[in-house]
């Protein structure tokens, strides 16, 4: 029997939270997108731990692993997946209710809300020839205070995401304030050039993925040099190969960025079969 | 007779609002902070006209002031008011409920919520002597693209509100990543050099307030000439008088920040005077 919940807030079933919860007055908490199978999150110690990170990086204490997979059981029965189906769920905590002002009350209680949508569709044409990427006017600010951390502000990517409506267009690519590489609105970025694979260095800006931290630990495997590095545009236009990646898909080639092309070539489905069955 | 609702969404007394709104999921939305006074909004016009822009610069359809009114007139019943009482709404306008992904909708509703709450008291020597700030570790990162909207984002100042408890500080003075002079967590500055008045430009981070705009356009009443400029620490720690200003208190001189000093002087109680009687 399908469970008709479609998110749990606090451990109960419901789909409202108050008004007067930090993570709406000021986006004051981080979140985190993961598949479900089986009944069970994908990749769940690499997100839990990112999350109890990110949690820190703005001073919440994260609730417990225990808690949370308690809360996924709830909301992802595991007669759901009888016929292999693969769901996603968004875990979001926040810093919990306040009075109106920055200051977080003395004593707070994170607020979990962990909210069920169906595992989105992708074409076959993006894995098997790979995605086009626009290149998006907004820019990612700098802030090292909140580099790295997937937190509820996110209006750049927002404003990015509205550049196109064009449906043949993947995901936007996103340069910082400073004219160098650093992610797509959903998505990390990879640059292969002959042995070596370069992701952009996510210490002033950008999210720092757990899909990206994965890619990063597959050197071996891959037979390549990985480097956490500066990358302008011109670099990466003239990279032999470039990647994106995150949770859900897994790892996409890009093919086009504006009127720069890439050929089709192997690297995306050699790091998605390692990613699921490695 | 009065009312115990403490909180209007979309025009009924309520205390929640969905989980899926995206105020909660990407602060994807503008608020106001206002003193309701005989059960109206004080400084109206001021106040609608930046939230409706506010919402155009993230591509929100503001609901009408009309609309807006009547969520004022039902949250603060005019009998409320019998004692002279001031008290303060929050407005916040959102995109609306959306599914996952940072893509809106094609058709969205804007959520408006109304949060009613009493009005701060403030201690006697902030109205006669002033104010101490707290020089702000956590930078204003610049985006041109949000800069000077009041939107949901809110982490840097929340961050920077963090790093101080001491009660004798009233506020946090921040900068940018650029070193200028911004703002406050939760007000405009102004600095007074004989009878020049400068505020910071605000072209690309921090909040452009309404009580800012005012002060802006009190040139002839005050006897001064008004400047929007790039302002440095030095040139800061330098000037005749230093004042904040937000819409519930009016202004406040600033007598230190950190070690720097200014003596009792009387722009920020003229200010005030003007403000509320002119």
């Amino acid at each position: 029997m399908a469970s008709h919940h479609t998110s749990l807030i606090n451990g109960s079933f419901d789909q409202t939270i108050s008004a007067t919860d930090r993570g709406f007055t000021y986006g004051d908490g981080v979140f985190r997108t993961m598949k479900i199978k089986d009944g069970q999150p994908v990749s769940w110690p690499f997100h839990y731990q990112k999350l109890v990170a990110d949690c820190a990086v703005i001073g919440i204490v994260c609730p417990s692993a225990e808690l949370l997979m308690c809360d996924i059981q709830l909301l992802f029965p595991i007669d759901e997946f009888d016929n292999g189906q693969v769901q996603v769920v968004k875990i979001i905590i926040t810093r919990g209710e306040g009075e109106r002002g920055y200051a977080p009350p003395a004593v707070t209680i994170p607020t979990r809300v962990l909210i069920k949508s169906a595992m989105p569709t992708y074409a076959d044409a993006h894995y098997i020839q790979g995605v086009r990427l626009h290149l998006c006017d907004t820019r990612l600010a700098l802030q090292p205070k909140l580099a790295g951390i997937k937190h509820l502000n996110r209006l750049e990517n927002i404003l990015a995401r509205m550049e196109w409506r064009d449906e043949s267009i993947f995901d936007g690519l996103m340069l910082d304030h400073d004219d160098s590489v650093i992610e797509c609105t959903m998505s990390n970025i990879f640059a292969r050039v002959g042995k070596q694979l370069y992701t952009p260095d996510l210490n002033a800006c950008g999210v720092a993925g757990i899909t990206r931290q994965r890619i990063l630990g597959l050197e071996a495997l891959l037979g390549l040099n990985t480097h956490i590095t500066t990358l302008s545009l011109p670099e990466l236009f003239n990279a032999d190969e470039v990647i994106i990646c995150n949770s859900l898909y897994g790892a996409f080639q890009v093919t086009a960025i504006g009127d720069q092309t890439w050929e089709q070539q192997t690297l995306a489905s050699t790091i998605r079969n390692i990613l699921t069955h490695g």
